[in-house]
């Protein structure tokens, strides 16, 4: 069905607009290709969007990261790109169609129930109606994929106990059964994977937890034994007794409400926190699997240096991939390569094609943004570094991005202190310089699951869901000049306490777990403090120290001079 | 009536609980003792809190500011005092009033239909009953006052102008008449002013706006011509057209609805913004008034440091606030004056009384916070002040209060950021050291109105207001070492562009208002940065050239030397 197509049903059926949501029946933006309806309809491919349909167009709602790449891929005579800074959906949807009584359409599997009864409340007078009947594509990709379990030596923690935590969650709630909408949350409950999707290792089903522990999934084209399709999960929800079926409010789709009917009880999320704070065995995990990707990182950066000429920028992801594969422990990408030379760089969210491929542009920069998933532990770095003799300029915005970093890296903060408070902390350094980027500051990252994972993350409007120690987070400040090149240096950190005795009020601190050498060349020194310069070659020191010996002799020599001091 | 009879009544009326705001019927906390019931009923007399009454016990919700004072003033046996860090009057009765079917008592005037609102989609099932009859005291005072206009040469725009732009925002909502219930709205709407309070000479009295520019005042004991009672509200918003009547939503106590009906158009506030953004005369009284502001306080400190020894927190209130009332324009004070040395300093909001009056401490400091309003503008300054030779701890604890100061006030940052991101950047420097402060960071201030003015603020938990050119705001971090002595740090200044042409995206900077000298004995120069110390030795020149010609040889001559480079 085209846009068109679906206009032509919509005027027919009397609906004022229909509101689609990028997301899936888990309320998850990783999908495949051929699950994304907002693609379908308009062309657009990229991570994160909502598109409102009327008859007459469609409006698609981008945030700053993709105004550009969504002008790029939709027709403008069809499509109006909307910067969510802007305008919001629910902001848009309340100027345009209150007032009146208006039919609008929602897909009930992708659209959160919590956020429905906002725009129900927002937008009285006008009629919900939910239908996914004439959404293009399917709800689910129909290839099958395999699961698998993870075992303890990386988990930490057996499936068995982490479902008794949850039982005494569902007991304090008198609860018979609890449904687990999210499928990261499935997926660490029950220590399970798939290969369902190329870059997030998650198991795409609903569970539905008993008070016996034991638990049923609901998937399709999973071959897990015992698991149910889609199709019965209506059923098997009201077998649950009245009163006596708990989900987590936040993360539970409509559809969930249409299928069992009021009689929900609600409840906080159950797992999302025990999930963000990594236990002990998954630190330990995410430091290992940091060494051997830094391995295959200053490999990488070795060959670089020799080799960049000439080279494309699907060259570069070639290589780097190729070097993380032969890692031990290696399961996939954690996400798709951003590989950008010049002002490819300045496309935030840019992944190189077939057709936007570049060659290593001389005197700039290279950007590179990737990382994987291995058996204990996931990984995401950005490094810009040097090609030939880069200008004054792109070195002075990069020792702004490196001091932003530094600032936020070393700073203490109290307990509980949401990310969009350390956020402002980050940018304050280009502030001071006029400048800013238009992305968050930094995001959860899952234990070998969704690399982007919450409920904290670091960003101006973001979650103001505290940091507590075992959480870990990207600190990847960046600066973009259009047409020109793109700067980012992101480290993955975790949280901990900040040890010193002294302090009057316990304090947490981030701590370092990429461990690949930030590119000097591309340094100022005289733009950096005393303590920056000392953070530089500590963190250098470090890294010489951890990953040094784990290196053949070239690279070895590089890295000692890459991590020799400022 | 005693909180013990007010419990019998509850409990004869079945009544399971009274939620009772400390705020008055324009939902402002500026009240007088009398109209205190919070106070009369259970003795804690701090600016801010709510109570929650149960047959069996009282709950006294304060913020960090107030703990420790709360539980001096109150009975422990009747009062539990609860910090609203932990538990919010909403999350206290959610926990203990959900489930079941109560019934919950409230005042209409003085609780905001926003909030009703969310406590009845908090707590389904509970009964909720208006009834302001059996509480202590007047709702307003019954003493007289006057009300009196401010020129436009002060106020900067003409009351009929000011009005046009609301009749600008009725004609948009089709509105025939529009409601305002901020006392202050009311007073920058009309250009009036009144003696009601001490420190806020707002008119307390809400005003109902007719389309054809007329404006009708409901207020008691105030000596207004046409002014009439509240007991006539209801009558005159019933008169008012079906779908006509307009108000501010955020800032509407119950009762209006009460005696209105549900036909209210709901807007947002209408006024608040234009209030808070000066315009250019308001600004240019606001620096005038801190000149001479700072003229009071100069000579005050000259005073102070010949005259010190032997003088008490009380001595010190009486000889500021009389160096003030001596200036042009003076008005009145602008908040109750805090003067707190030794331990009374690291009480934060501790106002000096015979009881707890103190003399003055050697080889400490003397925190003090003092204002006034002035005709042309409103002035909130804190100095924390050597006496004798303060301890390498008090000196070091300051210098970290000034460099957090310096980092906030010296920032540049985008247009709309909010309070609640500038916040993090004045506590990073604390935070560092392991040190924080348990109040916010600044606060809007009013034009010859309340001290405190929003929309905006800086905290952690503060509004969401982005910040405007034009709004006014204090800096003032502090750190307060129980039992031993309190420091902090605070300027007023005005929000304006930055200037800079060579920056990329525009900015935003703070401009000071406040020229006064900050204590050189008590900044240990080897902990600042020679960015701080150039913010430093440029603020005093610029207090030394503004404020040194208009005063006395004496006070000159040691403004000379507190202004002398570090």
């Amino acid at each position: 069905m085209t846009l068109a197509e679906f206009q032509t049903w919509l005027k027919k059926h009397k609906i004022d607009a229909y509101y689609l949501t990028r997301n899936n029946m888990f309320l998850d933006e990783d999908i495949l290709p051929e699950e994304n309806k907002i693609m379908a309809l308009t062309g657009f491919s990229g991570s994160a969007g909502n598109l409102i349909i009327t008859p007459e167009k469609a409006f698609l709602f981008v945030d700053g990261r993709y105004q550009l790449q969504a002008g790029l891929e939709t027709d403008s005579e069809t499509v109006e790109i909307l910067c969510t800074v802007a305008a919001s959906p629910h902001s848009w949807l309340r100027q345009n169609f209150s007032n009146n009584r208006h039919r609008i359409m929602y897909d009930p599997w992708c659209l959160a129930a919590e956020e429905l009864e906002r725009l129900v409340r927002d937008l009285p007078g006008t009629k919900f109606i939910a239908d996914d009947k004439q959404l293009p594509g399917p709800r689910l990709s129909e290839k099958s994929a395999h699961v698998f379990e993870i075992g303890e030596q990386y988990a930490g923690v057996s499936r068995e106990e982490k479902i008794s935590g949850l039982l005494q969650t569902m007991a304090a709630h008198n609860l018979d059964a609890y449904l687990i909408t999210s499928a990261s949350e499935v997926s660490w409950l029950l220590n399970l994977r798939s290969d369902a999707l190329p870059d997030s290792p998650v198991v795409r089903a609903y569970a539905l937890i008993k008070k016996d522990g034991s638990a049923v999934l609901f998937g399709e084209h999973l071959d897990y034994s015992g698991i149910r399709s889609f199709a019965e999960l209506g059923k098997a929800l009201k077998k649950i007794r009245k009163g006596r079926l708990g989900v987590s409010y936040r993360r539970m789709p409509q559809i969930i409400r249409e299928l069992r009917g009021p009689d929900i009880c609600l409840t906080p999320d159950a797992l999302e926190k025990d999930k963000a704070v990594k236990n002990p065995v998954e630190i330990q995990g995410f430091k290992k699997a940091h060494q051997r990707d830094a391995v295959a990182m200053i490999e990488f950066l070795f060959w670089l240096e020799n080799n960049w000429q000439g080279k494309t920028e699907l060259d570069i992801v070639e290589k780097i991939d190729s070097l993380r594969r032969k890692q031990d422990l290696y399961y996939a990408k954690s996400f798709d390569t951003i590989a950008g030379t010049g002002s490819n760089g300045a496309v935030i969210h840019y992944h190189p094609t077939v057709k936007t491929n570049k060659t290593l542009e001389k005197n700039s920069v290279l950007l590179l943004d990737s990382g994987a998933h291995y058996f204990d532990g996931t990984t995401d770095i950005t490094r810009t570094i040097a090609l030939g003799t880069p200008t004054p300029d792109i070195i002075n915005d990069n020792t702004m991005v490196l001091k932003a970093h530094i600032e936020l890296a070393s700073t203490l903060f109290p307990t509980g202190t949401p990310g969009r408070a350390l956020d402002p902390i980050c940018r304050r350094e280009l502030w001071n310089e006029g400048k800013n980027y238009a992305h968050g500051t930094g995001h959860g990252v899952g234990f070998m699951l969704n690399v982007h994972e919450g409920p904290q993350n670091i960003s101006a409007a973001g979650s103001s869901y505290g940091f507590l120690p075992g959480m870990v987070t990207s600190i990847e400040p960046g600066y973009y000049k259009e047409n020109a090149y793109g700067i980012r240096i992101e480290n993955l950190y975790y949280v901990t306490e900040a040890a010193d005795k002294n302090l009057e009020n316990p304090m947490l601190k981030f701590e370092v777990l990429t461990l690949v050498p930030i590119d000097k060349r591309l340094i100022n020194k005289y733009l950096l403090s005393e303590g920056e310069i000392k953070w530089l070659n500590d963190y250098h020191q470090k890294v010489l120290t951890a990953i040094g010996p784990l290196l053949d002799n070239g690279p070895a020599e590089w890295l000692r001079e890459a991590c020799s001091p400022l």
